[in-house]
């Protein structure tokens, strides 16, 4: 036991009176929601690289925390780092976790070492792992901190660091699968360009496919069973990402085949930079087959970079688990607090409290959700809006049988004049805010 | 001949030194650019919309113009209009114009009416394209006024909307057809959303595809040689378009099959809505393949919404047309002038210095860009850049046979550790500067 | 009686659990909170303008709504529309309404029938203010609607319109007068510029304080007793409007010595627009001793524009309320729902319905936000932060006395070497999330 | 000297057709413009921190450069680094530079140290100055990067902090007085808040003019002859900066009476962030009286964030300068670059060349600027458009003698129906496009 969280006891549900701050109101794991215990509907995991490997720097200041596992760079605080990762995981019964392969080990002199780094921690991983019962949500391989990523890593302009990035995924994806992790993510932070006057976006859409059917192959390869998934940004670091949002990684799968292979993480702070609400790009995810797991955070909306802040707003998060559980809720994906503490939060319990309350305000929200769903007003109402297309005469006016000039001659037939009916936002808002 | 435009000269190209309000300084059309006449390089259009149907207002005021063919309810105010837009194309020697049909025939009582009048006034046009030898951009219907489209007209809940908007849609094709239009365009300003509350993203996909799919049916049933266009946008009016923005339009057709019928027509205003700038929606169009027209305005960068200014950086345009030369130029689409005055610009002759101020800077940056093209240094640096992959082993890397494992095998192999390379951002920005 | 609220009930308090859409679950107006009856904490407001002017309009489409008052031309139907509003009111509850003098009458053909007709109308309002206790929050003259206001009212380049400005603000001074109006509005939606091109900055900000001057002045003369107010907002229509944000307006007020005499109108969406959240709007203007009023609407955080949505998210609004109770509370003050239901929200009880969601919502709030105060530990955890400014060395190192040269030889002396104490923005967070 | 630029020459004017990448095609400081040398109109500054301190780290990856002064935590090292940067001062012809204590020695372990260390530095530099006849634009204090500024430096929560930033800034103007700089500069990108709810604004505006108060008081002490200038931001890295832009300064200055004593440092990224444009700020300043100098670099408009580029747009930093030009031009302020090379931007060239291209940009901005001042068609169109308010009624109508009723008397007694006048937007900016 390191001594890094002393004082701070495991936080266990007392129900939305208790004062004890150290206490979950909202987030009983055990309780049946909608036929499911609400740890198995959330599936919650802690975020290694905020909550562990970041120091607490922006692009004017430095490190701001202080941990017994600083400086990150020797074998010996890896471990103490884990040390203390597996108790907080501990401490808030988090089931799941996350972790890039540079949040974990110090990056080695060469491949062969930082590869032998990520089996040594990993391995230590699985112990503690066994004892403490953390399973693994996803793994994947940082491709963006280290100077030869600057320009890309499947998208460089160098054959050498595509291959550099090759390798570093195979050892990722060789310690999610050891680890029985559920997913696999590549998140393409430099996959985009700075400027367009040095880029050639056909060649480098070839050369994210290219490296994207080989995870593909590779998963297959080695019989791993979780889901491959991508993960939308539209920018920051780079001017433009390639894996913008939702629609862009739908019609990027479409255009290689990969459609059937890979679904997404989305992230709410990165729908948000791409100009759209969380909760549309689940639904679109949903809509399109390929809604794999989520990144729950929030951004500031007066700021225009990600700021990955712990989720506080239960009325905006239930809007989201709204859509995943009418797309059927997690299969092998979950919530995962891609979120951190500010920098000024500099004392152990504040990384603690965070979580706990972001645990609570994801299980109201899910809560309110369910209970909107069971409800069932709100999905009746959308479905009488369209029920005109569920008659005969919709489909037959839908099908490609029926061209333009079909539509012309009913529209003069029968002198068609069609009225607007109210699309009842406020009513459907006002509906909403009875469960929130 | 109105006396709309009285006093008011042809414009006639005098030369960068002119100090001549009324004249061109750099647009020549018969200047010969890279084998082609800059007249048809650019393929400029009159909006016929912004130009001549939209009265000054906006959220918070009225109309400001003062038009002698208002107010815009009959059809002899309509051939008034079109008598004053034909001279307004003759004295600035515009090849072409675009329209909607709701910008050059008043609403019917019925659809019925609304054809017949819309035949009637591109009756008129036809003699008047004759005469003058003006000739169509692309025609389209005005599915987003009129309030039966309030929720969409491809993606109305209401099936009967759907086929009043298809019979308009075959109206406008049919005078798009018979008035020789190189393209017809659809945008979609209702085919989105303003909640997801009373939404059906999965539904409203389907209908927008079948109403596209008609489209393209129609189209080669008629004989139509044109381009079909659509026009992203990714909001304003509504909260969310469809149409988002190119890669999102690209998916869509895949998703339905119809990447090979349809192409885009670009706004540099909804690019930057969309986050993107203008080249990069060009140079993405390109690299798919569905490169087809654009819509030249500029949007105030400090403002939220489409302000459809015409344009005055010929720096930022320059990028524009570089990427169209790169792509091969236009083939059926053209520089649609998507722009409107200023709504203080009152006066009949800023409607025309508008244009005239615009077309210089066209013709200045497509001059710019051409001579960068011919010059060649940036292409050369950008291949020069990815050279590595034009290596037999950059071939090989690329190819799905060479999977994860071996590009592991290689990097140890080698005891690769790529070093980066400057992206030389700055000296490319020096290198454009010298043409613009 | 108008019929057009037929089947509409009086809206009365039923409490949480009612499922008649019809009522109040949470603004019970004889509730005491904090010492005083929700209504005379709330003050609400019925925006005339949104509620019964606007059309259902947008820039890309023109009328939804059917109103029996349309068209809005002649003063029989204005006074239609005022028997519906002021049933409105009284089926809500609302105690107060503001209106612009273009919401209520028609214009004139000069600017003595314009205010003649306001004359009339406004009698026609005191004899139903009489009848239903209904009060007048605030009136305003609307100077941006009209055409001679394109380029400004009070900062017209032309002094005629500034004149014309001038003679119509008196009028509607008059009536707010005359209806008891507990303060008076000017926002100026042209008072900024379109391109600076064209623009004196110095000129125009001399012309708009001597016009808050003549309204200061006028106000004395006529012994009218309620606040003047000055509503910031950035942009639109306006590229740049000069009453920016709060910050801004109080510059320019004491540039002008206005400071004592003027206070500011807040709204959420122009504080969004203005990169601030409305309750850092609400707390600054507080600091400053000009806070005066709220607007109280949301705006879509995903568009670019002002949305005026009725206000949705408890959370959100909780925070302005706290703010505004931390300050004291309202005093001339009130909530004005400066809110307009959807273009698609075409039914008579949608306009019903919006009210009576946004007025749970702020019931809610501000219940919240007066347990958040009442609770104390918010405001006892920042003033314990600070609390070392209230010793007396915080107290001398601030005084001016205290020099650069001192402040040195106090770090060398005691070898000062301050550490960082820890934000907790997260604990605070959690603890706001015990009370939304 | 170092051999850091081995290899580079030094930049001189060769006109704008040599193809020499090393030479200036536009900037030739000798050249009389206005009657002024360019190099004393601009008054170019290198900026010591972008170019020599930043190790092209972004918040999502690390060091990019390569330097020979590398890693900065020596005095050795410190003036390898000014070696390097006095040759790059001299290779370019730079005539000024402006450092932050951070960017020039590596902090010491006590107050004492950091400023013996400043002082051995600022002693070496007074020397190289001596040689090379650079000098010194401004001096600044960082007080942002270090973990005490985390919560602000002169609006912390903790007294101790506010001392040790008053005896850092004190040691900073020592060092500027030392070398004889013409400028001093307070940059608060700390004085802010990251959340309102651990925040109390009037005890930080309190702080901030208590220290601000002292600046100017030590400045006198010391017998400075410098300006002080405050540079505006509205936010990053806090969420909130007290400092928001020209407006938000001007009010602060007032209301703590210190508008005489202190003018504005202008960025243009920071502009952008605040939704003006640059020209904007710098007119908005000039007309308040209140304009110092300039931070001379561009945003990408598509990034939420401060890109700080270098310059590349002709047209729009001629909009700058045409404020600059019109107000006077500089008096002790110039032109600073903080502007920074992307991060794949990693040769010794790059740096180079970014500066030679945008002083190339800012060079024929100028003359393009003066051009059309002295040309003077637009000075003459914006005064016509006002000239109403030079008559001797214009000037009554504005006078606080003339009230609201006399307005209105006016109008009524004249019949006045103001009729609006062309704002002539397109046709300003056409005559803009004449000069860039």
């Amino acid at each position: 036991m390191t001594d890094f969280f002393a004082g701070i006891p495991k936080i266990a549900y007392e129900g939305p009176e208790t004062d004890n701050e150290f206490a979950f109101r909202h987030y009983n794991p055990d309780e049946i929601v909608a036929g499911r215990r609400l740890e198995d509907h959330l599936r919650f995991a802690v975020a290694y690289w905020h909550s562990f490997a970041w120091e607490g720097g922006d692009p004017f200041g430095g490190r701001t925390f202080d941990r017994p596992w600083y400086p990150q760079d020797t074998m010996e605080n890896a471990r103490l780092k884990a040390d203390a990762a597996f108790e907080m995981f501990a401490l808030l019964g988090q089931p799941f976790f996350c972790f890039h392969d540079a949040d974990v080990r110090p990056e080695g002199a060469t491949l062969a070492e930082s590869v032998a780094r990520l089996d040594e921690i990993t391995d230590y991983f699985a112990e503690k792992m066994e004892e403490t019962g953390t399973r693994l949500l996803w793994g994947t391989a940082n491709l963006f901190t280290h100077r030869r990523y600057m320009a890309g890593a499947a998208t460089n302009p160098d054959p050498e660091v595509f291959a550099y990035a090759g390798a570093t995924i195979k050892a990722c994806m060789d310690a999610t699968m050891k680890l029985g992790g559920e997913n696999y993510v590549l998140w393409g932070g430099r996959e985009g360009y700075v400027t367009l006057l040095n880029t050639d976006l056909s060649r480098e859409a070839d050369q994210m496919a290219a490296m994207l059917a080989k995870v593909v192959d590779y998963k297959h390869k080695i019989g791993f069973k979780g889901t491959i998934l991508v993960e939308p940004k539209p920018q920051e670091p780079s001017k433009h990402q390639y894996d913008y949002d939702v629609a862009t990684v739908y019609g990027f799968l479409k255009r290689y085949g990969l459609e059937n292979e890979v679904k997404v993480n989305i992230e709410q702070g990165h729908a948000i930079l791409a100009g759209h609400s969380f909760e549309h790009e689940i639904a679109l995810a949903a809509s399109l087959g390929i809604f794999g797991s989520i990144d729950m955070n929030r951004n500031d909306y007066q700021s225009g970079w990600d700021t990955d802040q712990f989720p506080n707003n239960v009325p905006e998060v239930t809007l989201a688990y709204y859509e995943i559980l009418k797309a059927g809720g997690f299969t092998t994906g979950g919530t995962n607090f891609d979120a951190k503490i500010r920098r000024q939060s500099i004392d152990p319990a504040d990384l603690i409290l965070a979580h706990v309350g972001a645990m609570d305000v994801c299980a109201r929200a899910l809560k309110a959700a369910a209970a909107m769903l069971e409800d069932g007003t709100l999905e009746r109402l959308r479905a009488e809006r369209y029920a005109g297309w569920d008659t005969e005469e919709g489909r037959r006016l839908l099908s490609r049988e029926t061209g333009l000039e079909a539509l012309d001659a009913l529209v003069r037939e029968r002198g068609l004049d069609p009225q607007p009916r109210s699309g009842r936002q406020e009513r459907l808002e006002n509906l909403v805010n009875r469960f929130v």
